[in-house]
């Protein structure tokens, strides 16, 4: 006998959606080099970090160099002043968190991943199809077989638990990843009632609840009476202020988790104190510069900045008479492809026709075949350009 | 039925060692608030970043400001710049490696936590007593028993492996921490010939390894032929550098290590990929900072200030005829409690006497009951007082 390797990674499927996107357009750059190809594609954002931020880290990269205001390890689940910086955002929204609820990781990717160490393999996994491909291929890894629940133009990419289901597990994202789609506070709540009445635990992903504008859609679960007792959230700074190369979220593990008598709080810091060493200080104190009135001025018009590109795309997409949903809560838009075409043809044709890049919706599952998503992230004199193209191309018919 | 947790959690022993010793600590100061205690327990730098690290942090910060230098999402397992960087590393010490065998992540502690993703559940874990409570927890928590392989005076702290042997995954630790003891050559090399006949994968912790000044004694496992065909490497720039609060780290996984028919190379990546977003840009910039010619030269002079710390101590205690290990080649002194003393009895000596604070033994396994571990990351000034303090306390007898 010798060492023995998971085998459940065998079970994963190669994932070749941004690899093939990558393939297909530099060879087709190559072939067409004054091609001046506009990318709408990947979910990365484009303008730099917010003054503040920036100073702030500066400052804190100073006091690194210096014996008196050095910082060795720091808490693993975070610093005070970040986490109190955090429990104040979402107390400036009505919801009352205890620091200890709140734990500083390296991204939502992260902490989704090993969040999973905390479970039973045998635990039903329930994900919306579309999804992001993170949610299947963690719990691939682990072992665990999962189920899909449909998120199609019929229930508005937003499904909510039907009669007889089953989960233990359940992944909500919203505002959707890839689809755009924002739940309701009653969409919500009406998981947030099957979970109780279930047992189940909700895994709420709140990456883009920065991109919420409409005051009546819920931007934590926690707005949600119940969902303390059965919902971890996990958001992130990454589209919020722009940290995708920065590294930095948080997941809230509120104390009325406990499931088999034990605390899911619990559970999390020992397995964060076991497995991690902490976010680094200069970026937590880039984290906390976010909070700031300064920070918030700041983010806000990066924010709006975004916003102006969704709304671009968006009304494009109404004045062609084209379905989609985002695009107004969302830094997505998920488009229905144009005469019946399937996601990749449409990307060929975007591609080779306009010299645009979008993602092909069926990269994301099942149900996404026939949409395609474009993102806000983008230049705004390249999103506009790329938006006229595609009218151009779409009015040509 | 409700979702079920992970319950080999529950097999976890707490582990009190550093939050009694606080809370020793405190306590003593409290009834003693005029005592000027010396900690040389806890294994954390004291010396800030060189000027080298916090100049080029600062730039990359500068860069982060920027559109135009602006850097998003980077690759999961690390920029070129730094794979490059510690290759170059590697390859002045003749050991060869391919770039995508260098994994950049946020420090060892988090790699070799997250390595054990890959690994079945059914394999034997062997690891020596004492050790990093770390190597013991991160299995239990995945359901693995543990075998201990005792590190004693009586082999130097070094086991080898004995006849009828078995095991499938082997924690090396070397230059080791508690103990500080170092493995030569022979006795990796005896290491490499076990895995490789009984088809072991040995995980091999190199985090102190800038501390080996004796050109004889191995600093990486690859030193050792053979060892690309059963050996990870962890290593960290947490020691060498002072990153314990900067977070980067590096993991080696050889090309040759395939188990099951299975690259664990390619697992890492996916299991990178996956689970984790990539390091911090402005971080990887200051580790890249620490391979250049005045980055090495000023990390030499932080290396050599706690070298100096390590030999202030180790020579009181051959001074007094105390046994030790360590101290030379590594940070860490392991010495014998005197007068037969327990490891805590000693720490309440030292703390109500002296008002010095170290580690008891103990902490680490049932085999270091009787021993204390020192540190060499203090203030240089500091040390010497501690160590006059325990010179007088152990010459008053």
């Amino acid at each position: 006998m010798s060492m023995r390797v998971n085998m459940h990674y065998a079970d994963l499927k190669d994932s070749y959606l941004f690899s093939s996107i990558a393939h297909k357009v530099s060879a087709y750059q190559q072939t067409h080099p004054d091609a001046d190809i506009i990318r709408l594609g990947i979910g990365d954002v484009t303008l730099p970090l917010v003054p503040a931020v920036v100073e702030e880290m500066g400052r804190a990269v100073g006091e690194m160099g210096r014996k008196e205001s050095f910082h060795g390890y720091g808490p693993e689940q975070g610093y005070d002043f970040l986490r109190q910086a955090i429990q104040g955002y979402y107390g400036s929204r009505q919801i009352r968190l205890d620091m200890d609820e709140i734990f500083v990781g390296d991204g939502a990717k992260s902490d989704l991943g090993n969040i999973l160490d905390l479970f039973d393999q045998e635990n039903r996994v329930l994900v919306p199809d579309p999804v992001y491909p993170v949610y299947v291929d963690t719990n691939v890894m682990a072992g665990r077989s999962v189920a899909f629940m449909n998120a199609t133009e019929d229930n508005g990419f937003l499904p909510l638990p039907e009669p007889g289901l089953k989960a233990d597990l359940i992944y909500l994202c919203s505002p959707n990843n890839p689809t755009g789609a924002v739940y309701t506070r009653e969409g919500l709540k009406a998981w947030v009632d099957f979970a109780l009445n279930q047992g189940a635990l909700i895994l709420f992903d709140a990456a883009y609840e920065a991109f919420i504008s409409d005051p009546l859609l819920p931007r934590s679960i926690y707005e949600i009476e119940g969902a303390r007792g059965c919902a971890i959230e996990f958001s992130s700074f990454s589209k919020t202020a722009g940290f995708t190369g920065v590294r930095c979220g948080y997941t809230v593990v509120p104390h009325e988790l406990v499931f088999d008598g034990i605390s899911l709080n619990k559970m999390w810091l020992r397995r964060q104190t076991t497995k991690f060493n902490g976010v680094s200080y200069v970026v937590q104190r880039a984290a906390a510069a976010v909070f700031t009135q300064r920070g918030q001025q700041e983010i806000a018009s990066s924010l709006a900045y975004y916003r102006e590109n969704a709304k671009t795309i968006a009304q494009a997409l109404e004045k062609m008479g084209i379905d989609y949903t985002g695009g107004k809560n969302s830094p997505y838009i998920w488009m229905k492809c144009p005469n019946g075409m399937t996601s990749w043809d449409f990307f060929d044709h975007l591609l080779s026709q306009a010299h645009v890049v979008g993602t092909p919706g069926a990269g994301f599952g099942a149900n996404g075949e026939g949409f395609f998503r474009l993102t806000a992230f983008g230049d705004q004199a390249k999103t506009r350009q790329a938006v006229a193209r595609l009218q151009a191309l779409l009015s040509e018919r």
